[in-house]
Formats: C-alpha cells, structure tokens, sequence
C-alpha cells in the first residue's frame, strides 16, 4: 500500500467519503488509487475555487468534512477565497495539497513555491508530511483537528515521493470531539439579564442556528420580551414555515442601527459582537449601541443550542414562541416585470419542503430574503466570509452532500462569474440543482457602496467599471456551454412557470432571470 | 486631492497607466478618481486571477508595469496563482490592495483577512500605508521596487479610509535603475571556458532571450562550437526567421538529458540550472549531466544582453550566426485530420509579422514549437511558473500593451477554463487577440505524467478525473456568451480557412480546434 492509498483509506476510515478535486502530476497516486478505494468519491472541478467552496457547503450541510485535493502552491492559490469563506462558516474541510518530491524541492523548479504560507493564510492548523510513514497518523491527526470544534480547514502537504512510497499503516478513527456545554454560571448569568428590567438581545450564530436551537430561543422569546436575532454571516439557517424566525441583522449599518436601538444587552451564542461589513466614513463599525453591553453564553467552540435549551429551562420558559412567521398562502404575482421581491415571492411559494438554497444574490438578497420565510421548511446557507464566487459552488457541495434535496443556487450575475466552472461539475455529476441568475448587468451594489464611501458621483469612465453590460454576459449561453439546460426570462409569469418546472423535474438547469432596471 | 487621486496621480508620473481591476466597496475612490485622472486606463476584469495575468502579460511585453486593483484579502488571493506566474516571469507589477478602513478593522468583520500574508507568497516587497500624507511616497516607492531588477510584484496595501483622506503630495518621478553590467572578470571567465576543449554550453533566459541577446549569442555560437540553449520558461522569446535560435530545453527529462548530454560546462545567462518541472521515482532533477559546472555569465539582476555581447567582443565573434531558422515556404498542409503539429504548421504559415503568442498548450506545446520557429519574426511568451490559466489573460495583457499588434492565444481545452473570463474582457476592449483552442477532452498531459510518476494504470474512475469530456464543453458557446464570435473546426482545411480569416481581420475570435484522438 502507498501513501495514497493509505490517506484514502484513513479517510474513510474517518467517515471522509468526497473528494473536490483538480489533480496534477503530484497528485496522479491519489487520482491512481480511486479504483482501489472505491468507496472514496472523486468529484472533480475545473479550476480549484469550486472544490474550496464545494468542500464548504458539503460541511455546512453534514457538519462532517469533506477534502480537496489540489495540485502545488499555486492550486491551492485559487482555492483560497473560497477557504476563507468556509473558514468564517467554521466548515471543516481536509485539504490535501501535493507537493514537488522532496528531492525535486531544492531545485527551484517552475511551481515550486511555498505551500505552507499559503495555506496558513485560511487554516491554524498545517501541516507537511515528513516521512511516508507518518502518512497515516498525519491523516487521522488532520481529520481529527479539522472536526475540533467549531470546525476549521485543516492542510496536509504531501511531497509526491510520499504518496508512491510504501506507507506505514492506515491511520485510526479519531475521536471526534463533541462541543463543550457552556458552565452553569453562564447560564445563570444570561438568566439574570433576561430577568433585569433592562432591553436584552440574544444573538443566534453558528449551529444554534439550527433546528434545537431555534426552538429553544423561541421558547425564550415567548416568555420574555427578549430580542431575538441571528447573526447574517453564519454558515447555516433552517428557516420557514413553523419555524421560530430570529430577526437577521441588515446588512447596511442604518436599518442594523434601527434594529438594535435600545439596548443594554446583548447575549452572544456562537458569534461575536455584530459589525457591519464595511466601514463607512464617520460611521461606527459596531451595529449594537455603543453602551450595549456583551454577555457570551456559548463561544463559538461551544454548544449554543444546548445553551439556550439551559436557558430556557432556567428561566421556565416552555412555552412555544410567541412568534412565528405569517402562514403564507403562496400566492404567485401576476403577469409583471420581474423584480427581486417578485421572484423571492415566487420562489417562497414553490420551494419544496427540504430545499436548500444557496444565497450570492448581493444587492437582491434584503429583498428577497423576507418572501423566503413564509416558505416550506428548507436550509438557508447565507454568505460568511464575504469573498464573492462562492454561491455555485456550495450549491454544488450542498447538491452532494444532500442528494435527495433539490438545491436552489440563487446568483447575482457579477457574483456567478467568479466560479462559473461549477456549472460543469454540476452537469457532470447530475446534481440536482436549480441556478437562478439575478441578471440587473452591473456590479449594483456597488452603486450604493459608492454613495456609502462618499466616493462621489461616478463619471462616464468610473461607471463603465461597474458595469458589466458591457458587452451583455449570455448566461443562457455559458450554461449549455458547460452541459446545463438553460433559459432566460423577463417577465414575473415566465420566471414562475420555469421556476415550477425546474421543482418539479430533477436534475440541473438554469434560468437566467433579467431583471427591469 | 484624495488619497485614491494622490496614488494614481503618482502611478501616471512614473508612466504607470494601465490598471487591470475587480474593484470593491473598500476601492470606491479610485474608481470615482479615473474621471478625474483619464490618462489612467482602467480595464475591468470578471475575476481577480485575469487581473494579475493581464498584468504579467503586459509586463512581459514592455518592460514596464500595469498596476491592479483588487478588493481586500480574498481578492487578492484569487489573483495569487498568476502572481506566481509574474513572480517567476520577473514581471514588474504594482499591486494596489485596497484594505478595511482603519477604524473597522479590528472587529472581524466577514472579509477580514490577513493581506500581508497573501501577499508575501509571491511578493518580496509589501507594504501597508500607515498614515493618508504617505501616499504619494509610498506609491513612488512602490514603482521602485517592482522596477528594481529583474522585476517583481511591489504590493501596496492601502486603508480604504486613506484613499478617502486628503493625502499629501504626489509621490515623486523614481529613477529606474538599470540591469548591471556584469563585471569583466565575469567575461574574461566565461571567455576561459569557451575557449578550453572542453563540451560548453550556454543558458540564455531572462531579457537574454531578446533581440539583442540572441543577435550576441548566435554570434558565439558561429565562432564556437558552444551550445546555445534557452530557459523554456523565460518571460520571453523573440523568434522566427533570420533571428538566431538558441534550442529550447525540452519538457520531459529524458530528451533534456540527451540535449545537454556530454556538457562539462554550462554558463548561465539570467538563469538557474535547468531543472524538470516534475521530479519522477529515481530520476535526477537537473537535467544537465552530473558533473557539468555551473557558471554565472550574468544572474538574473544583471543585463544578460550587454554581457553576451562583451563576451562576442572578448571571443573576436563578430560573424553572424552560423545557424538560423530553415528558411520555409511556408506551406500549409493538405486536407487532413487536426493535430497540434499540422496547427503549428498553419499558424507558422500564416502569422503576421510582429505577431505576439501567448503559449499554454500544454501537452500540444512540443509539437507546435518547432513549426513556429519559421514563422516570421514575433514574440513568444512561454509559460513560466506552470501555475495553469496564464494563456488567456497574458494574451489581454499583451494585447493591451501592443495595440497594433496582432495577438495569438494558443491554448489547451482545459488550461482555457481557469481564467475564461479573460474573453468577455478581451471582448469588452474590442482587443486584436485570436485564440484558438486545442480541444483533446482530457487533461491530456495527465497521461503522461500519469506513467512517469509510476502511478500504474487508470481504472475508470481514476481515468473520469482526467476526463474533461463528460459533458462536453462547448468553447463556441461559452466563448459567444462573453461576447466573442467563435467557430469549430475539426479538419485542416477548415482550421486554415479560419485562421487566415482571424489574421487578416482584426478584433477578437476564438477558434474551437476538435484534434484527432
């Protein structure tokens, strides 16, 4: 047994299954070995970007990792921002990036650079094999800290002379370790807050964000006038119908303001003190008043949901929440321009129980993000780290790890540029993943940021930058190109029946949906 | 006047007038400033990775930078793998990062990253403006080091607040220094060599590989009976027709070693030992024999052209070379089934003089090169640091730095689809660039190295991951959707057909050529 072999089969071993793959030569022992470790699956991606963001929504839905494989320092280059956004989503992933053989690395050849700073950039935990031997101890030792909670990208660079070399043996199952249950003092703590007379606020993040933990910070909600919100960069929501639905933090500084006004407290499970995504001139970064005072009842290494459930209990509250989203009879617009809200309309009334939609929809996503929660019960996965080009490939991720559940990519046009390629391993794996493009021709949100920064009014040369109409991008056209059925909209009647069709049938396709200006 | 205004301004006066962007909200300022800056061109690209090839590219062709402008951490790291291209390339390049402003940075917001760190993996000289009033000097500086030989990316990192603050003044006109001559002891050494009986050869890399460089070499070469080799991954080759041609080092070791066989000396011009781009079980890295000694005629700081022809002067050879290019008629081949060898015959056949080829074939590359070495003179720009998607925006950046010059991207099916977003720029700047693709299906080269690094025999599934033909890509549809008019064509005749119709017209076309398997 080589070293391939052997770090496939300690994967496994570890309930690592998938591999997002663009393999080259330092890697063709791991590509060799796939037949005889069948029951690891290689997905393989165009260019490394969809493997990073593929591994990331692959966690966001499993909880449990799924590893790329990448070729040198310069593969693992292009896989990095969508790293550093599952890095902010604290997905675990295992990254395997080849290396020159060791007695090859001296020489300075063409691809040689240095792989371990790369890595660090997006992953506390790195590390280059030193020996064959080790192979299987290092890919126990790399499942096991990528799993430590919350979760985090763990890299294993692989000299190629070690993956052609006899192994050691396959390395164990590692323990996964469980999230820590917050002390009691902080419970009690938090308990005592919410019992002041004081405004308090409890913000979701991180899996508390899930089904248990939103039931319980409903609970608590019901019985107190607590403000219940939810962290917008998290990796994951379960939202819809039936569903206790926390207030999401806006993305512009003003309504967050608004929304936070008032209060003296605010509880942290999960997640950090809530900051706007960019700074402004003579504006505060921090979104929550500037007396607010910040409690932690769960960090993000501990078990928020189990803390809140402590909470409720501690506080007596078992009511169910006083709110839930307004039952919505999912009524579809009529014949009219399409608008975001008009399509989020049509999407909430459509999605299937158990969708999963991936969210890169930019300047869309405030208008369309209120319609989706009157929807079935379905998971959300929002934007985290910020680095645009991340939608279509954890749409594809998600569509692998979940291959029962239809999955709906919702794309700004400007954003879908950016990791087009995913198209193609989508296609090519049969996923069954529905892409809409919010075609509006321009980067707009840059439009708003351009006012925000008090950048001034843009001239003729400044406004052609943000300006992607130039010439049209015929998304219709680049989907069928990479092997997905596709077609382009404009009306709100043609959007819905399209839309339908693509909910009913299985498999990928593509409706790029232009929007009026 | 603005930072942001300050900093271009600065640019402009050091004849940096090129910025190829994917700007953000933190860059706001410096698009609002080419209104009142137009001498600075901005050319907006999809993704960050065309960014940084654009501007290797148009490096290569004028000695000179192109400044970038790309968005936070993330941004920067989707240009990183074409950096390491430039890197290797010795390109100069001004890398402008804009960053959080100041005052929001300490609070995590979701695209903080650490830049630095992305830029250190493929910049020696990075800087972080620490007050608004340095910006001038600090972008001054910035010029200076990228222009300091050979070359390098000069990173500059700058608060988005202080391309909103007044800045002080413009930064000054820097003096560029030249390449040092190489000392005459140098000469004199090289000298002793070339006239001992032993087997010498000559390396030429770097700005050797121009003009003059090759003028001097050829003529050493007819005085001696020297072998003049070229760096197959220089910046740069002029080539053709009644120029000198030294003989590129192959790909594979083995037709290396049997080149450089019988080699007691080998004098390096701007360039390493020459080394395999992969290292193989039990096979030796450096492809000259064992014992040959190495010689520093001129490292890669020093004016390699200048030292070749002192040496010419110490020699005596002033004759000219005793070898040139076989004289060629410049036929094209009958009606026949499309190889990369009858597609180099064509191009060679046909391509105007001045021509510029940006070359990433990949495993088609062996089989073209010769046939292009009796074209008509024109520049090749070889692939430098192996890090795939180079061809596509090196073209756009050659393209933009010879406008009257027509431009020729050479490129492998699945090279293509890392940066294929580099088309719908080419076809925004209405550029003069032809590519032609070399659609095989497969990452072909894999095959290869499949063998060479012992890795046994693909079953199917190892075999599917090498497989780019399932689905198909459609390079005429994909390249129509971003703009550009494309065909396939699958036999001789008709690839000539096209080609002669891309060479006598100007503007952008994409030529889909489907090889024989």
């Amino acid at each position: 047994m080589n070293g391939a072999e052997c770090l496939l089969r300690t994967l496994l071993i570890n309930g690592v299954n998938v591999c997002f793959m663009n393999p080259g030569t330092s890697e063709m022992q791991f590509v060799s070995a796939l037949d005889r470790v069948p029951e690891m699956r290689g997905v393989l991606c165009l260019v490394e970007g969809v493997c990073s963001g593929a591994a990331d929504g692959y966690a966001r839905m499993l909880g449990k990792p799924a590893s790329t494989l990448l070729h040198l320092g310069p593969g693992l280059a292009n896989a990095l921002s969508n790293f550093h956004n599952a890095r902010k989503a604290r997905s675990p992933v295992i990254s395997i990036v080849g290396e020159h053989s060791t007695q090859h690395l001296p020489y300075n050849a063409p691809l040689t650079a240095d792989i371990p700073a790369f890595a660090r950039t997006v992953s506390n935990c790195v590390r280059v094999l030193e020996t064959p031997d080790q192979m299987g101890p290092a890919a126990s030792a790399a499942v096991e800290a990528a799993l430590r909670p919350p979760g985090q990208i763990s890299t294993l660079i692989i000299p190629a002379d070690f993956s052609w070399s006899p192994a050691g043996s396959v390395g164990e199952r590692v323990d996964v370790r469980p999230r820590s249950i917050p002390g009691p003092e902080k419970i009690r703590h938090a308990a005592s807050i919410l019992r002041s007379e004081a405004r308090v606020g409890i913000l979701l993040g991180g899996s508390s964000l899930l089904r248990p933990g939103l039931l319980a910070a409903g609970k608590i909600g019901a019985a107190s006038r607590t403000l219940i919100l939810a962290d917008r960069n998290a990796a994951r929501y379960e939202r819809g119908c039936g569903l206790f639905a926390p207030k999401r933090i806006p993305y512009f500084p003003e309504p967050a303001n608004d929304l936070l006004a008032g209060l003296a407290h605010l509880i942290l499970v999960e997640t950090q003190p809530p900051v706007s995504f960019f700074g402004y001139p003579g504006q505060r970064s921090l979104v929550a008043p500037e007396d607010c005072e910040y409690h932690v009842l769960a960090s993000p290494e501990e078990n928020g949901a189990a803390a809140l459930e402590m909470l409720a209990a501690e506080l007596g509250a078992d009511a169910p929440p006083a709110e839930t989203p307004p039952s919505n009879a999912r009524s579809v617009p009529e014949e009219g321009p399409l608008t975001p809200s008009v399509i989020g309309q049509i999407v909430a009334a459509m999605l299937p129980e158990g969708a999963i939609i991936s969210d890169e929809m930019v300047s869309s996503s405030e208008a369309v993000w209120p319609h989706l929660g009157s929807a079935l019960p379905h998971s959300h996965l929002p934007v985290t780290g910020g680095s645009i080009g991340q939608g279509l490939p954890v749409a594809l991720g998600a569509a692998i790890a979940c291959p029962d559940r239809k999955v709906v990519a919702l794309e700004a046009d400007g954003s879908a540029m950016y990791s087009l390629q995913a198209l193609w391993t989508i296609a090519r794996e049969n996923l069954d993943v529905t892409v809409v493009i919010f075609a509006n021709r321009r980067y707009r949100i840059l439009d708003v940021e351009r006012e925000r920064t008090k950048a001034g009014s843009f001239g003729p040369r400044a406004n052609d930058m943000i300006d992607i109409g130039r010439p049209d991008i015929d998304f219709v056209l680049l989907a069928k190109g990479l092997g997905i059925p596709a077609t382009r909209v404009d009306t709100s009647r043609a959007f819905a029946a399209r839309f339908r069709l693509a909910m009913e049938e299985r498999g990928p396709s593509l409706i790029e949906a232009v929007l009026c200006s």
